[in-house]
């Protein structure tokens, strides 16, 4: 059976199918439930969270679902900023503030504080998957969650990332192919240089670790999953597919604009939050490209941002808002996690009956 | 059975796998005849071959295989560039002539006259099989082949360059992922936003349109050849699995680059014709990129450099020559065409039997 594999056996879970730790509001307690409970495994994007509201959603998942479920957490990043580089970034920005009628940002200096904090929390919970963006988390910490039971499970765009996680002790890793949406997870070496296809990466990664391989980047359907899982990957992780279900927690306006976008609107771009991720190019990503090179890192151009990006939601302005998208979008629908999986499942095993 | 399928039914051939038509000497009428010999469809890719030359390889080709094979012609494009910027990217170029010792190339302006020789000879020869990069031929043209029982094979980056394929009356279309190694296919709208990985392209453009779809970029084992089947494609297309075989006329410096080269070496670069294409980076390239912008486009770029590229072959400068490669390149052999392709199906049967 195609869904029978060391994935699905070590997590004990019916389908190989990760709902991706979207930070930023998109996975709420009940989409996360929803895709654990449908067979998958649901994961919490608590990337941006602070420890009390993240303890809290996850209490909240334990309540909807019995089943396993995973938190996905950023490694921090301690960047720095020049005063000259914010003030060049907020004249730029003083336009879009104006309009919308939002105050500028304090700017406090980025520190680990928040994710040790978050780490406690999920050893405390018991938080059966714990996954990871942006880095490794030291080998310290994996073998922490590991004392715990807690799958760790990182994030990687080139064979050498693979390796480095591999060599940290995680149990698995996600392969992110150029095709996905959103921040680009590479963490060593070239951010252009690691824009690699599934199709290269996951065989390439396969290759070369012995842990599990989970493929991202560009899957939304049947097809996708089947495919990923002939590159010999054993799971795959979906989140494009996921931001317009029925109980995410996106914005309409980032919903419709995956829902009504082709495959060749999505671009690369740094101008959100200092760091790459794909997204449907819109006016704000066509205004600030110019100065891309010059504006603030990560996260630091993310906090001076994130007043515009959620003011513009909420007066509409989608033309404003990061609107995060893989470049399968023409395969995006409006329903419910259920219903996505159980076709996917049919097509899965409607391909395997006709060949 | 896995091979069964419109694609190798409509061609009578055994096995849904095209040797994709490179271009400048990699494509020997030897490295063509052993794919179809060995059950897929090779083709010559005469896209800078003169008429009689090409004729000859045609004439050679049917001498050493009975199987059907094809042609890849390149539609031509007319470019112009004045005499500032040719001298802008002469001056360039100078220091890499003057250490080569190789003098500066006439500029004769681009025209459609060696095209039209070219299709006249494929309809003489009434070769099996022609297929298009850059652009797609006149309706009239596409008509004029069908006449002749000539297969018309398209190439597309993106949705939209499909359907125009379909629009046109093309037979067939290659579906190029981003992972793709070569010159990129795109012929309208911007290249940037046509970089889509296989996993994204294939299925949306198997959703599209009524033609078979091939699948290109980034596969080159039997796991890449049933995922792209899995993912709605009726074949594969292969280019760099085949530069690295024993039978193709590549450079040496170029195959053994290949060969020692890994996913996140390669780069989309103009610099050596005008056009985008992915390559390993290499000296050439990063010495090069800052100017990008403003060098003379294809195919006027790739006439001013093609002497510095075939000297710098003889002279055993790899760091000047164009190293075209795909973004699976960890997976490259040097081996046989029919090891290579007995190696495929067996498998693609090993993981079909094991599932």
């Amino acid at each position: 059976m195609w869904n029978e594999n060391k994935f699905t056996q070590e997590l004990n879970i019916q389908y190989p199918i990760i709902q991706a730790g979207m930070a930023a509001g998109t996975t709420t307690p009940e989409l996360v439930a929803a895709v654990s409970n449908a067979g998958g495994l649901g994961t919490l994007g608590a990337g941006y969270m602070k420890a009390e509201p993240m303890k809290e959603a996850i209490k909240k998942i334990k309540e909807l679902t019995d089943k396993p479920f995973g938190v996905n957490l950023f490694i921090p990043e301690i960047t720095d900023a020049s005063e000259e580089e914010i003030e060049k970034a907020n004249e730029l920005l003083r336009p879009y503030r104006e309009e919308l009628k939002v105050t500028e940002p304090e700017i406090t200096k980025p520190s680990t504080e928040i994710f040790e904090k978050q780490m406690e929390i999920i050893i405390q919970e018991k938080v059966p998957v714990c996954s990871f963006t942006f880095g490794v988390p030291s080998k310290e910490k994996v073998h922490q969650l590991k004392q715990e039971n807690i799958v760790a499970i990182g994030t990687a765009t080139t064979v050498k990332e693979a390796n480095i996680n591999e060599e940290h002790g995680m149990d698995m890793v996600v392969m992110q192919g150029s095709e996905a949406g959103g921040h680009r997870g590479t963490f060593s070496g070239s951010f252009d240089n690691a824009l690699i296809g599934t199709m290269s990466l996951v065989p390439q990664a396969v290759d070369h670790v012995n842990i599990p391989v989970i493929a991202a980047g560009g899957i939304m359907d049947g097809r996708g999953v089947l495919a990923a899982l002939t590159l010999g990957a054993q799971a795959v992780q979906m989140g494009t597919a996921f931001v317009t279900a029925l109980e995410s927690g996106a914005k309409k306006q980032h919903i419709d604009a995956i829902l009504n976008s082709t495959e060749d609107q999505s671009v690369i771009t740094s101008v959100f939050s200092g760091k790459p991720a794909r997204g449907i190019q819109n006016e704000f990503v066509t205004k600030m490209t110019p100065y891309e090179q010059s504006l603030p890192g990560y996260p630091i151009l993310n906090t001076l941002t994130k007043s515009i990006r959620s003011e513009a939601a909420k007066q509409n302005r989608p033309e404003w808002i990061h609107l995060w998208s893989g470049q399968t979008s023409r395969l995006s629908k409006r329903q419910t996690v259920g219903k996505m999986i159980s076709d996917i499942v049919s097509q899965v095993e409607d391909i395997e009956k006709n060949r």
